[in-house]
């Protein structure tokens, strides 16, 4: 941590700041300049340092952090990439791997023909919404329990695995019971009592990132799953909330190679919600994978016109075919597979 | 609803287009212009307008909503101000009401301290965490119900009422034993499993809008608490995430005014988030009774350099004093009272 | 400046910033810490410190710079508020001063029309576009010198000094002719070109922040025009561009205490653009004055539904006069007159 | 243009509307839902449509716009790619191409010698700033004339063609007696002055987005230059401004596709100011072409920790010749050449 003292600080000041550091347990190292008074923070100590209190202090100008905030997450304490398994194959391997499936699971027979179609056309797991995260009170909040045993049933006849979002502690043990990965939404990011639970459930974990959340936040809420000894935890970057109407959020593609050089866990990416149209998201999914994706998660939807939830941005199977392919012809680009 | 064709679609589209929305039990009003061919959507029907739906159908360019997707938390339909009981007074009438005190309850002294602090200096209830969503799992995550039997201390003492958060479903019964007002913070605000426990509750609401979240969208959360008969709820504004850092976050003073005109609740304003630096706490909270707000959540503290979290924008006691007069003279100057 | 240098830099990495630093004539200090070395950058020299270049250098994880990039724009090297002369009153004394009048010139009549009625409801000066920057080439570009001498007309009933935007470095001597204060608009903030003539002019100027500029953006530009020697400059907060729609900026009142914290120069608010909805502009104008704002720039237009741009934002003169009341009011507020 | 009436407009208010769009010489189909009255205005007439003066009439709660505000750069009505002459190639054509060379020309030399790096790794033309466009007043401003001087011998000797800056229309003429093509910057995107005068030019454009340019305010610059019947323009993604910090801007990749389905015109991509860190613009590299962008401008330099400017995002020549091998695969993968 480094404390920089207004141009005006007093002698008395600094030296408060000093003590301060010092009865906290830590060592303070001074710089002098002409306009401004530096003080390093360095050492270990049981006390945790915390930059708000020492930028109230009397003269104080700033305070700036120097280490990352989360330690479990970071690819510095835990240099090698993270394997995360996933049907025989592993997230964060070499090949890329593909979930997909339709928003929400919508009947019995939707969701075993959608699987169907998808592990013929190439796909890792089957994604499809059990419970529904919706704007608004009076949409689709999804069929619970009875989609989980449909999903299930759907698991059974191709031997995909399912990824389903869980929405509130309450469920965790439910979806636990039939889900193989457990995903947290982009609006449960920061829902930290939820993040404490999965991480306690040792399931799977895909996290999606928050629609204004940094890249530090998704690895603070990755660090919760992680507190819990749960490393098997999947990041994903769907898209974040600007100021640009012509698609439904921002695809920040930079997030991929910054979070693959930040942390060992596996990326992926949502090129659905990261553009929003279907007609765009082929070329999202083959930017994702160029820029060092790990993995995909697409949906969906035999009948776009007539879905009950995201029908604007998900695919027809024919054209998700087409864009496994695509990928598969990207991935080799980068020396990967698909 | 709005259907826009494209400019080449071709009379099956629009026929197509037109019969969807009869089937959907809808009338169709077709405005034929050069380029575009407009379908204007109206009428009443149990089946609820999917516009993605309409949005994938052949030859259509957009969709466009007309009606507000909220009811019970539209002023049109509830042309008359919500009036919140607290304390003896109403959030929401001629008065300003003030909420204050810690971000969190830190010991029984300290809120019981604080409380009476606030009690003299003019707020209305009294506001503290017992559990708190915190960026990193290693830091001070309140201290859940002992905290809030000190704050039943404190409003025993004070006769302050208490507003505190409330982060998960499973918590919901005792926090609703303890606390006047729950509030459900920023970055649950679409916590919608929270939102319909805490409707359900029938306890006062403070709902805080999050930090990437529209205007409409926190009108859509309020309408989730509203549809279980539940509308004592106030809406807080508290700063959206934007690229400026100069500040926490950027107070949308804007909301205020805006809000008042779309919704029928009370609108009050957290100028301690929003802004983030205690120096700046008062000229946002002026700006915002200024603006229209009914009340103000403000942070207070006693040793801002001691306190656990928030310190960096919490007020001393004497400041709080301070900004209290001053608000009453803007309020005063806006034909209200504080 | 400081650099933070990575956990696994080596003694040679951290020697080779050490030179660096001695040969750009600056003295390091090092303070090592368990994970990161920091090396304070202190001490004065003729070479100008580049982080950037710095930042890549081997074994370099980050430099973050301690002192602001502006100086003379600066309250600590020019403590004292620096006061604009206007019409006999000077922006930036207790007064709260109002610039006033349609978005463009639209013909004589009209300007001398609306001059005489905003001299009547109080304002201190006339604003009036001659030249417009329009998003389309199809719009409206403005009347140019033919506006600027019916602004002149206007002056000489009135006696209000002219605002009028200045959008070209070709434009600056033909506007100086018969502007008194030449307006920088929020698209040409950053034209660094515009600012060196502008700045040379010796002018008033009246810089309008950047849609997407910060504050520390919005500083460095107004160094542009001071380091000519003109230090008659207005910075104007006028909006932001971010993710809320609801509203056609964002108005930053946050900024408004931020800035009169960090300059000595006046902060004027444009309620107008900050919300773009004629039926907010007075909520914003009022909050604007509460946070300290020393003077406000609004459009007002006899007849909205026929102004050539900007009608949806432009106050009728009625309104326009009630608004001025009201900023009395909170001006008195304040501890201000307007 | 669709006008949408409050629930409660009047009769006379409705029939006003229609009265004012027949004025104006369109037709006015009603629609008349339980809410909502919706009028649609067609036709044409040489009397443009002023939504915002339809915004301000009495009863009218919102007006919606139709048609895409551009024209000469829209698709719809030139379907067919513009192709943009490049050294003996085409931008927009089957070819990715990419322009190269430092942030700005600090010597005869270095120019000289990069040019002849940039050839020999394949890259089709030459960029360097002559003029730039600093933050700071203090700040390194370009080398001028004797830079565009400089440019030309590197031309000379390697027959690449010069991209270069213009800052202001009184540069102009200067410019384009040495550079084949002139670049706007992000912070001249809509200097409306400027674009007019590089219209006027008939020289090649590459038109860079502005950062808080939406997709929409970019084609309408590109109107501008179009209007003056000039084509030759490429268009340039370059990252735009958001909350997240970690990288110098958020690349919007989204908007690759978005304006290939928009326009006509070529879009190439700047990844070095769309993540601003030398390390990751390989990814943005590969990720730009994989979604669909014609060609790259990239920022070399060969010692980045002496650049004068934007060293910290500049590769060297060798990773420069590994990017281009990379961007080859993946053009390769989606049916291109580079």
């Amino acid at each position: 941590m480094i404390v920089v003292m207004k141009p005006a600080s007093t002698a008395q000041q600094i030296s408060d700041v000093i003590a301060r550091v010092k009865s906290d347990g830590y060592d303070a190292h001074l710089s002098q300049g002409e306009q401004h008074t530096i003080i390093g923070v360095v050492g270990e100590s049981p006390t945790p340092l915390r930059e708000e209190n020492y930028g109230t202090m009397e003269g104080v100008e700033k305070v700036m952090r120097i280490s990352a905030p989360y330690k479990l997450a970071s690819r510095h304490f835990h240099p090698h990439d993270t394997l995360v398994p996933l049907n025989g194959s592993h997230m964060g391997s070499k090949k890329v791997l593909i979930i997909a499936g339709p928003c929400s699971v919508e009947s019995r027979e939707q969701i075993i023909d959608i699987a169907c179609q998808m592990k013929e056309a190439g796909a890792t797991a089957l994604r499809g919404g059990a419970f529904k995260p919706r704007t608004s009170p009076y949409s689709f909040q999804g069929h619970g329990e009875k989609a989980l045993q449909w999903l299930a049933e759907a698991r059974e006849r191709t031997g995909l695995p399912i990824v389903t979002e869980v929405m509130d502690t309450a469920q965790v043990p439910m979806v636990c019971q039939y889900a193989d990965v457990l995903q947290i939404g982009a609006r449960n990011m920061q829902n930290f009592s939820l993040l404490n639970v999965v991480g306690e459930s040792q399931h799977t974990i895909l996290l999606k990132r928050g629609m204004s959340s940094t890249v530090e936040d998704l690895l603070m809420s990755a660090e919760y799953v992680l507190s819990h000894g749960n490393n098997r935890v999947m990041l994903c970057e769907r898209g974040i909330r600007t100021f640009e109407k012509a698609t439904r959020n921002t695809f920040d593609v930079n997030a991929i190679p910054v979070l693959k050089n930040l942390t060992h866990l596996p990326v992926i990416a949502d090129p659905s919600h990261a553009v929003g149209l279907w007609e765009y998201v082929e070329a999202i999914a083959r930017s994702a994978v160029a820029a060092g994706a790990d993995g995909l998660i697409v949906e969906v939807h035999p009948e776009p016109d007539k879905a009950i939830s995201d029908g604007r941005q998900s695919l027809k199977p024919e054209r998700f075919k087409a864009m496994v392919q695509q990928v598969q012809r990207i991935a080799e680009a980068v020396g990967r597979t698909a």
